[in-house]
């Protein structure tokens, strides 16, 4: 009998702590791992006596193409081997998972979804920004970051302070998101946020009005999270009422 | 030295595999594990030699009012108790996680919060339907269900057919949702979904048209979710490209 199979797993945003117990066993048990450039590699080979191969954009390097990790996917599959493909957050969250799952179900493979913690929520909340806060924000929309007329599209969607907004993979289109939202009747003076390599040992946050946003200078390169809305209030109160750090990377018990 | 403090953990959509690594590793350590009603308690109580209290709504009783919820953090950290606060989900989605962190704050407790997978992603996802899809939506919206202006302010914070929508704690108003919708310009074919006990054992799916949601008929008394938008069609085209079931729930591959 053929035991090959594919699981795709949400990593979550950085820390292998915020991995699922799902995720850990699957990583174990497996034969192959094709993983993303966001994945923490050195924790993921303690994790496994699998292969591990890196298919997102890595140091100048482009990353392997959608088809062709299709390809790597059913055929490793084909041969018996229990596939991982490993990505960061949340796999049906910008993660191409649906279109991984259909190319596994149009080839006759059996799969699986592991969802993760999708770093549209974890990014934040690590900095102390709960995206939805009772009598602030009753919902949030999470978006990618794109240029022009789709991005046009989406932030003109949504009416201006009605929810809190979180864009993902938007740091480089800053200027141009804020500029929009302000045109969409969004104030300049709405709270803005940005938070890079949360949960890992380089998150890196700044906090500030919509109008600020072009002028933030995030860490060259680095992923990012940005978020608009008057939750971030709640991390100017969690900050100010004490002048010892209380967030969740400033309080870490000792991690074994 | 004092070594009390608090962990406002995410418990994921159900199944106890779908914990982090980290909300495991806490309760395993604590003194006192405050969960949800929605917390697998059998599962919960082999995870730990700590005391457990249910401070959720549970077979007809109310739940534990909120600030009861915080005094009893804040009193078994200051008793020097490693104490968790399990929550469904992610405690910063309509978790009042937020809450809890400013009480803590307030309080001068040390504490920390631990994301989990948020059933608003999960939920759709392990019934095989991805919240965003290249070419079908670009982002999702989620909302709390909520009845009259609040419910009408947040179902008006997006334009139609734009995003995803996902209702958390709306099964219940699931008639005024579909018709605020689509006096909001949704059409009535727009397909919605219908996910309750994502990832247990009960879970229970329905998808059809938003015009027909208020007839469908979910579990008495099951929380769930609902999702509006053209994403669903991701859940058919997996579904009939197969006559044996692929979806997670159903390719268990022996639980341990």
């Amino acid at each position: 009998m053929n035991r090959g199979r594919v699981s795709l797993v949400g990593a979550g945003p950085g820390d292998p702590e915020l991995w699922t117990v799902r995720a850990l066993r699957r990583v174990e048990e497996a034969d192959l791992v094709l993983y993303d450039a966001l994945i923490d590699v050195a924790a993921l080979r303690r994790m496994t006596r699998g292969q591990c191969f890196c298919v997102g954009k890595r140091a100048g390097r482009a990353s392997v193409k959608q088809e062709t990790i299709n390809r790597l996917m059913i055929h490793a599959a084909r041969q018996g081997k229990r596939v991982v493909r490993l990505k960061g957050g949340d796999p049906f969250v910008f993660g191409r998972g649906g279109e991984e799952a259909l190319a596994l179900t149009m080839a006759g493979i059996p799969y699986e979804v592991v969802p993760g913690v999708t770093t549209a929520v974890a990014a934040p909340e690590l900095a102390g920004i709960p995206v939805t806060h009772r009598g602030i924000a009753s919902g949030f929309l999470v978006v990618a970051g794109q240029t022009g007329d789709a991005l046009e599209a989406t932030l003109g969607a949504v009416r201006p302070h009605s929810v809190t907004i979180v864009v993902m993979m938007g740091l480089a289109g800053r200027d141009e998101i804020a500029t929009r939202l302000m045109a969409h009747g969004w104030s300049g003076d709405t709270r803005a946020a940005i938070v890079c390599g949360a949960s890992t040992p380089d998150e890196w946050t700044w906090t500030g009005r919509l109008a600020d946003l072009a002028a933030a200078v995030p860490p060259e390169g680095a992923p990012g999270v940005l978020v608009v809305g008057e939750v971030i209030q709640v991390r100017d109160a969690l900050a100010a009422a004490h002048t010892r750090p209380l967030f969740a990377d400033e309080v870490k018990y000792g991690r074994s």
